[in-house]
């Protein structure tokens, strides 16, 4: 599904900057301002080597301009616990939870436009009417108002699903013999026998739990041979 | 488990005051600086309504000071995908496998430690080598760098959501003992001098993706001590 980020009269063009960034940062390019302040230097200095993103960001006077052609409008409030029985700004789904709505919904043409409002004062109740689903993050009631820029990356963030790297675990095999050579050096060391089975099971559980790589079972494994053959020798 | 966010070295006050406000929006008060710029009129205005926290975050000179008292270090980078032969950046966690990790250990006493590294270049391998895990946040490949604060902000997101349980973990002073024991035993054993430095590393990072409980932190040092008793008896 194509994400689209609409930003709703901004006020602080280090904001759109910021935006812009933190739209490539997670491989997302379709920006679009909603009558925003001028595109100063700020802007320019807080996007870095976004720059190509902000310089494509496109302009519209109105909402419903940009807006169109989505397929699911999705709007974003810092307002919330509102009564259920306001329709307007409830029921506001979490990111993770729109993650999981947008999930299995079939790519290609379809669009999702996440709307953010102005800095000081969000969307307008007309503007989240124009919305099919409201959005908001869980923060501190305290102080739930977020920087808009930092709102941005919290929902890109969710909304993405880049994996990260390939790191390679061991084989179960590997483990399996690592496990019998960790018991057979206890063994060697006379480990008292009425411990044994409670201290392997319990390294195991160490090295599962750290999910180990191939290449760390070869060098724990090269630790067991040294004692090993220190215990023969001696 | 209480979480301390700790910036290494920040270069620019703005980010300082936009993490206090993050760490506000999501219900954290522990910011610890190390070095950090001079906080000027700029950290202020970007800290909005958490100038309590700004106000409150305490600073030292080194990385040491600033992490005493932490059960577990964490050390953030933008830098992935290097050979597991390195044993130094790898593996790097999600934010989220982070949050799993953590989710079932004994709140109170309990303090993780997030460390961000300074805006241009990160932590170096020195500081990197500190830490007992890794965390990285998955971006696009072609723009992975994210501007400080924002990563903040996905990272404090992502782990609010954090299930208390009722597991102890290990105290710092006792897994340093545990790692000079290691290295002590790697010596006795006549473990090859060009790759103990390594393997020692190595050993720590294992350890400290399992998040070892005080008691197997006990019973590992037995072993060890039956593996020295055996060696000098032999």
């Amino acid at each position: 599904m194509h994400i689209r980020i609409i930003l709703n009269e901004p006020l602080y063009a280090g904001n759109i900057g910021s935006i812009a960034r933190v739209l490539k940062n997670f491989g997302y390019r379709d920006l679009v301002l909603v009558n925003p302040c001028p595109i100063d230097d700020e802007a320019w200095m807080m996007a870095q080597h976004a720059y190509d993103l902000l310089d494509g960001a496109r302009v519209f006077e109105t909402l419903g301009d940009a807006t169109a052609g989505s397929n699911l409008i999705i709007g974003t409030t810092g307002m919330r616990g509102e009564t259920t029985g306001r329709h307007i700004r409830m029921p506001a789904y979490t990111p993770e939870r729109i993650r999981e709505k947008l999930s299995g919904t079939k790519g290609g043409a379809s669009v999702a436009s996440i709307v953010f409002g102005r800095e000081d004062h969000g969307l307008t109740n007309e503007e989240l009417m124009m919305c099919d689903m409201l959005m908001s993050i869980p923060t501190a009631e305290q102080y739930p108002i977020m920087n808009l820029s930092h709102a941005v990356a919290v929902v890109l963030y969710e909304l993405s699903d880049i994996g990260i790297g390939d790191i390679l675990l061991a084989d179960r095999c590997d483990l399996d013999l690592l496990y019998e050579h960790l018991e057979g050096v206890l063994c060697d060391l006379g480990y008292p026998a009425h411990k044994k089975h409670k201290t392997t099971l319990m390294l195991r559980r160490i090295f599962g739990r750290a999910e180990l790589t191939a290449r760390e079972v070869y060098t724990l494994r090269g630790i067991l041979r040294l004692v090993d053959y220190r215990l023969r020798r001696g």
